[in-house]
């Protein structure tokens, strides 16, 4: 499993992902699932994979290799594309060229064609977007009324997001508040886990703010889980008893 | 969808479920998941289900006429099992038989046969127990390492679980939690709806503690919502910022 989420609030992008693949639970590896590609000055692009690993990985290949654009000619990369909507149509492909060659053997073992890509960034001074693509190559784009996105996992994940996120929020607390989200889910699904990657872009600013692996000796997000756990128990004990009986 | 959770501490036994069922997302009602079966001074017992209504009300019924347990070969209800285990046995016969008579026809309409029961309570001197029957009739119990047990959609109402509840807490703090652990939910999860079912049973007492519906106008409730959005807030803004970049 997996748990990916990006949060598209006014001051820039967060992205997160946790790095745990699982082929059954008794095979527990780390892969990298959010990936940077940057030409500074230029562009800033993040994507985050959820599903099939072999599927995550043949797309981000493809994509690095290049496909044709059949209505440009071009062989396209995301370090030539002219767009973010241009990188979404690109990443698309690939899925779904992947799901030319991989798709029907899969079907034939009973397995579901099942990967998921968030995409996020800026090129040159178009806006900063964040999209969700489906299995089918098909894609969903952040806005201000719902301005986070999830793969994997989101459930553990989403009440925080729910009451803590709007597009107005500062972006250092959509990073926290994205960390915390990440935390209910590493506490509450064992097939979601540490090193978590982090990734920051400014809007307006062409290259990553911050890129980050944060693993079990990271102290600050030690902290802010003690902090997080603490702060839960506080604000429980902080509610009044329930009214409902004498007795209670 | 549906949301029950059983919580059994060193005090007692909370449970709570919601009300709503869904057929399709334009096809929304309120029926009653959570029942109390009590023989004041003798016996209580509470049930909360969760999945296909048609089936969960099936179980009900033929649990209310009482079924033939082969061994004894006694005519059972909630009213005359002598134990809570045997209860559990009964509530599993019932649900086979469901499937004997229900099972092939769902099958052949590509359904699956999809219920689960949280079954609690005490009979005479014997222990409190809370089990979760799976559709099969199969049941597994609370203990003090695991004392909480969950039915339906148990995701968003997990995190505060696994962080805030322990044999140990009060029961009413326990109620509490479980009452976030609904709210929880009900932000996230448009097929969980108000109004919500409470039952307490402290241990040792024969008889509901509490045994209550809470509605769009309970006022307990509706200050637990604000008070717990409140302090979720204050949490994460006590937390102090992430130190990746300078820039943050």
């Amino acid at each position: 499993m997996t748990y990916c989420v990006g949060i598209l609030v006014s001051g820039g992008l967060v992205m997160i992902g946790d790095t745990r693949t699982n082929a059954g639970i008794d095979n527990i590896a780390t892969f990298r699932k959010l990936h940077l590609f940057e030409t500074p000055g230029e562009r800033v692009v993040g994507i985050a994979t959820s599903g099939n690993l072999s599927l995550s990985q043949s797309v981000l290949s493809l994509v690095n290799e290049g496909i044709l654009n059949p209505e440009t000619g071009q062989i396209e990369t995301l370090f030539n594309v002219p767009t973010m909507l241009a990188a979404a149509h690109l990443i698309g492909r690939a899925m779904r060229k992947v799901y030319e060659i991989d798709g029907a053997a899969l079907e034939e073992h009973g397995l579901h064609f099942d990967m998921k890509v968030l995409l996020g960034g800026q090129i040159g001074d178009q806006p900063l977007r964040l999209f969700h693509l489906y299995s089918e190559g098909n894609s969903i784009e952040a806005t201000p009324d719902t301005p986070y996105l999830q793969i994997g996992e989101p459930k553990y994940g989403k009440p925080i997001l729910d009451r803590a996120i709007s597009h107005e929020v500062e972006i250092r607390d959509a990073l926290k508040i994205g960390l915390i989200s990440m935390d209910s889910t590493l506490q509450s699904n064992l097939s979601v886990g540490l090193p978590i990657d982090i990734l920051v872009i400014r809007r307006g600013e062409l290259q990553a703010a911050v890129y980050h692996r944060i693993d079990d000796h990271d102290e600050y997000f030690r902290d802010l889980r003690e902090r997080w756990s603490k702060a839960l128990r506080a604000a429980h004990q902080s509610i009044p008893n329930p009214p409902y009986a004498e007795l209670l």
